[in-house]
Formats: structure tokens, C-alpha cells, sequence
């Protein structure tokens, strides 16, 4: 499998990914997003990993169900909310991470 | 304004972006998203641009209303399809981009 997924259940949930060959081909993307682990669709869920832009975006549209969904930016530290189903977490916004 | 954005027009949409100052804060992302362009509902779209993958999520959820959303690889030559709402279009397959 192309894509391999951890998840860490909490207050938020935090699904990250690893390639463990470094590469993916986008025909890999439909079976990917079927080995996507459901989560809590009741909780954020931040997306994590090195991987290329497209398998971000096919991510952050799979986990729509959840109430937010953000991307980790190691850059800033923290992830970027860019979608959000509540009023108390906005769009923009910079979630940390949670501890391991 | 943080990002700006071009719109060709054709079988499918391009939706160009640029930030002008190289740096886009998240802060900045509802703003952006407001001034996101409007284009054909019934075409692709395919975001194309040098930007954080937080935006390319958020603008790939913005234009969800088109019948599919892709993004530009430059490293694949193409854009994947990450979300597509008709059946003659695949999530992962690449596009080519059209001519300018």
C-alpha cells in the first residue's frame, strides 16, 4: 500500500501519514482514500505527513465529515484550519498539535 | 490583498494564483477565500500556484461546486483530480493543463 496511516484518538484527532517509499503515484490516490481510517466526526481532525499537495487535498475532502479540518504546516508551528462545520473554530486559524 | 488570482476560461477552468509578498499568514485565509473568483460550475477547475497546502485545501473546498477539482503538480506535468462529481473524470488521474 502506498499510503500508511496512524491515528491518535483525543480532544482532537490528529491522522497522519507516512510514504514509506517516498513516492506516490497519483493512480494510488482512489485506493489510498479507501485505507483512510474513519475517525470521531464529532472532533477536529488535524492531517499530517510529507506527501504531495493532491494527496493533502483528497485527505482534508475525505475527512469533511469531521467538524473542522486542518493541515499541519511545520512552518507555522501548528495546523491551519481550512474548513469548519462550527462557529468556534474559524477558518484560518492555527491549531498546535497534540503531544504524542 | 494576499493572493492574487487569474481565471482562463476554456473546457476546463484554470484558476491561476500569486502571492505577491511570497508569504501568506493564515490570518489572511477568509479574506482570500472571499476574494476567491466565482467560475463555471459545470467545467473542471484546476488550482495552480506556488502556495502553502493550506490554501490549496482551502481553495479546493471553495470550488467543490464544480463538477471536479484538480490540483497542479509541476513535478507530474499535470494537475490530479483529488474530487470529481462525474464518472467520465477519476480521482487521481492527471490532467494536462491547458494551453495559456
Amino acid at each position: 500500500m502506498g499510503v500508511e496511516f496512524k491515528v491518535q484518538a483525543g480532544d482532537v484527532t490528529l491522522v497522519s501519514f507516512v510514504i514509506p517509499s517516498g513516492v506516490l503515484n497519483p493512480e494510488e490516490l482512489p485506493e489510498v482514500l479507501a485505507n483512510a481510517p474513519y475517525v470521531d466526526a464529532t472532533k477536529g481532525v488535524i492531517i499530517s505527513g510529507r506527501g504531495p499537495i493532491w494527496l493533502f487535498v483528497a485527505l482534508a475532502h475525505f475527512y469533511h465529515y469531521c467538524v473542522w479540518v486542518a493541515t499541519h504546516d511545520p512552518r507555522l508551528g501548528g495546523a491551519v484550519v481550512v474548513v469548519s462545520h462550527v462557529s468556534r473554530v474559524k477558518v484560518g486559524e492555527v491549531i498546535g498539535l497534540p503531544k504524542a
